[in-house]
């Protein structure tokens, strides 16, 4: 699962060669390191309109050094230090004019960013707001946030944030793995955060006490799931298919967990499975998923049924029983492992883009449902990420998926399980029915 | 403006040098030439659920010979002619295992497209949708045709059509132009049909009595825009800077036009314009715009708000202006220039980027207040398109921008002023606030 290429690139002669011949030049991303207590380690700088206040009221917890607008003028002049982590309101941003605020702001921001600095612009939906003049405005900062996530280097990354009038509590939260390496792999995104009850959450161990069910838990990405889960203090119950049983009960062990196997395609799959979970669960991770890759022309009916099965159509039934059931608790967080391919479709998976497109809707159709008893429902949708599948393309698609990305390289199974982590904290219930992607801004969409 | 790599590609020795050695293969796109009569030219078939029989009612102006359902078992048996365009109603699939339905259909039909064949699928807006089983569904289906459009060949496109539930009677329309070469350029794209008043339109010269004003009309898109619209039957009005003068005037006199000099930037640009339309206006496209590309720790003041006032605020500025005095008519429409840039952002180009989702913003914004007076507002978004400006690029940075698109090239100006012209018509009120891209489903998204 390792890309030689990021080392090469990194080491004294590749850094000269790759300026030199103008090579891509990924940057190694730090990630999180169980045990570490701040978000950001280094400086945090905040500005723009009057959510910026806000997240000073908490920003001691963020981080040790936090600026704020008054300071800019340091950056302006060249002389405030590197930045790790940037916040700035937007929010207040209603017309045309003042999108030069943008400019003016983050312009000597960026000639001082640390490296693997974290970015986050707050706004507001255009599509909540009656005054077309802001409507237009807060569209237009989509634009100009997806161009500077484009445009940052080492590791750098930039999301765009819209808070609800009444969702200011959902913040802290939000930034928490927005400006922290848990968000490493995630660039140019644009997320909402509605009105929430807030949970109390003890931030060191976000999970302490949630019962976490993983499908596919037995390798890959769905391994990471587990120990992401449980390094976050969730109890986890891990399933996969009777013939993983070794490896599953291996990872059970080692996190503490217990297994269930089960066919999630089984007819009696879903009362199997609420049968197995009598306490009820708090968060249900649909991890399980197939490829089975042709051309449409060449799609037989088992390639397509097989991938419709497993993909789509079994996380749709498990979840509809395990709520009607009551086995979902009250503020439940369900996530779907969805993929860039279900956003922008792909050659040669027509099957498997279907079902990662359907579970989009899953997410959409039943988030109103689960929000009437606290839970949440999302999908997070990686993109190019470094697992035994991706290590066996051939190069040229491997190389292609690599580097088509603003961060030049695939993530970790780890960037997708902390997207899946900080969704299922009780601290997320800000974000319901919405698509996260994990994809280091590829450039491939819709 | 030429790309002599699809000469060559499409040459004797270039077909075998590109099967032998896996180049890009660009397909000659086919394009809607004056004076055709027929949107289809050679065999449609219509498949899938009840719309399918509300196209067959007026299939026969669009083409010759159309096929329904009953005749499908010829093309599974291989033996169907070769097929110019398909439409399927995917309406009806309400559950997972309907989707199946998808395969069995398109299956037989992908080996026997004809060259440069256009392909609609019909389904409904899952958002609109109460059943959670359907939305999750026609979700789906967006992932499957986006996936199938990435895998045809020769040119060949694919859309997928929400048709509101009372929007059938627009069909005609919108299939006019997604099933015609006029569409050529446009793949693997979503737009929603709305139920809307119908208008009487006559299909040879649908804008015939109808003024249109093509903002920065002189050169380029703009010149190719008012070319087609006049072909179409308007009445052109060119505006454009008073230094455009020349070229402005030779092209009025070609299509019969007039010609207004306007800095679309001056305070009083508004009144001026107003005065200059006595008669009001049926049509305005603000095409105008600069591109002043800079990263943004290079970009200065004047780059960045001479890109957002020509690029945004003046056409928002007009718009509103031309609202609000009566002088854009009952039943007008209104196209902006956007791009797949205000889109997906694009490194070097924040404030380009920023004014082009501005644009998104405007006709998200404004659309239900111009729909009390039957009038719309869309945008179209341009890929790579081959002008003049795309002619100056560095040879790398062009040739990644034609090829990294299904149909492996850039598109051509008059494949943007099709879908200005198709969204100007009178009948095309079933579309409105919204953005359709003009971009050979190039890869590059959000």
């Amino acid at each position: 699962m390792s890309d030689r290429y990021i080392d090469f690139a990194n080491s004294d002669l590749g850094r000269r060669l790759v300026g030199a011949i103008g090579l891509p030049s990924p940057a190694r991303l730090e990630r999180w390191q169980a045990g570490r207590l701040r978000p950001v380690e280094g400086a945090l700088l905040l500005g723009g309109g009057g959510l910026a206040n806000k997240v000073a009221s908490f920003a001691s917890r963020l981080t040790d050094t936090a600026y704020g607008a008054a300071d800019l003028p340091s950056w302006t002049a060249g002389l405030g230090p590197k930045l790790k982590a940037v916040v700035f309101d937007a929010s207040e941003i209603v017309d045309g004019t003042q999108l030069a605020r943008l400019r003016e702001f983050f312009q000597p921001v960026i000639k001082s960013l640390d490296h693997n600095a974290h970015m986050v612009i707050l706004g507001r939906n255009p599509r909540d707001l009656e005054d077309p003049e802001a409507h237009i405005a807060q569209r237009a900062v989509e634009g100009f946030s997806r161009s500077l996530a484009k445009e940052l280097r080492n590791g750098g990354t930039l999301q765009l944030l819209y808070v609800a009038p009444d969702a200011d509590e959902q913040l802290e939260g939000a930034l928490r793995f927005f400006l922290s390496p848990k968000s490493a792999f995630v660039s140019g995104q644009v997320l909402s955060l509605q009105a929430s009850a807030r949970q109390v959450t003890d931030w060191t161990r976000p999970l302490a006490g949630r019962k976490a069910l993983v499908t596919g838990a037995a390798r890959g990405i769905g391994a990471s799931i587990a120990e992401t889960l449980a390094r976050d203090g969730a109890e986890v119950i891990l399933l996969d298919v009777p013939q993983a049983r070794h490896d599953l009960q291996a990872l059970a062990a080692r996190l503490g967990g217990r297994t269930i196997d089960l066919d999630i395609c089984a007819d009696d799959a879903a009362s199997q499975l609420i049968a197995a979970l009598p306490e009820g669960i708090d968060i249900v991770v649909h991890n399980a998923g197939i490829t089975r890759d042709k051309t449409l022309v060449n799609m037989t009916p088992d390639y397509w049924d097989s991938v419709l099965a497993v993909n789509l159509l079994a996380p749709q039934r498990l979840t509809q029983a395990l709520f009607d059931s009551g086995t979902l608790r009250d503020d439940g967080r369900v996530v779907l492992l969805s993929s860039t391919s279900g956003i922008a479709g792909n050659r040669g998976q027509s099957n498997y883009a279907a079902s990662k497109a359907g579970l989009i809707g899953l997410a959409e159709a039943f988030a109103a449902r689960l929000a009437t008893r606290g839970a949440t429902i999302n999908a997070v949708a990686p993109g190019f990420i470094e697992t035994g599948m991706t290590a066996q393309m051939p190069f040229a698609l491997r190389e292609a998926g690599r580097r088509m990305s603003s961060l030049g390289q695939g993530g970790q199974p780890q960037d997708v399980a902390e997207a899946v982590a900080w969704l299922a904290q009780p601290g997320s219930g800000a974000v319901n029915g919405q698509v996260l992607r994990v994809c280091g801004q590829s450039i491939l969409g819709a």
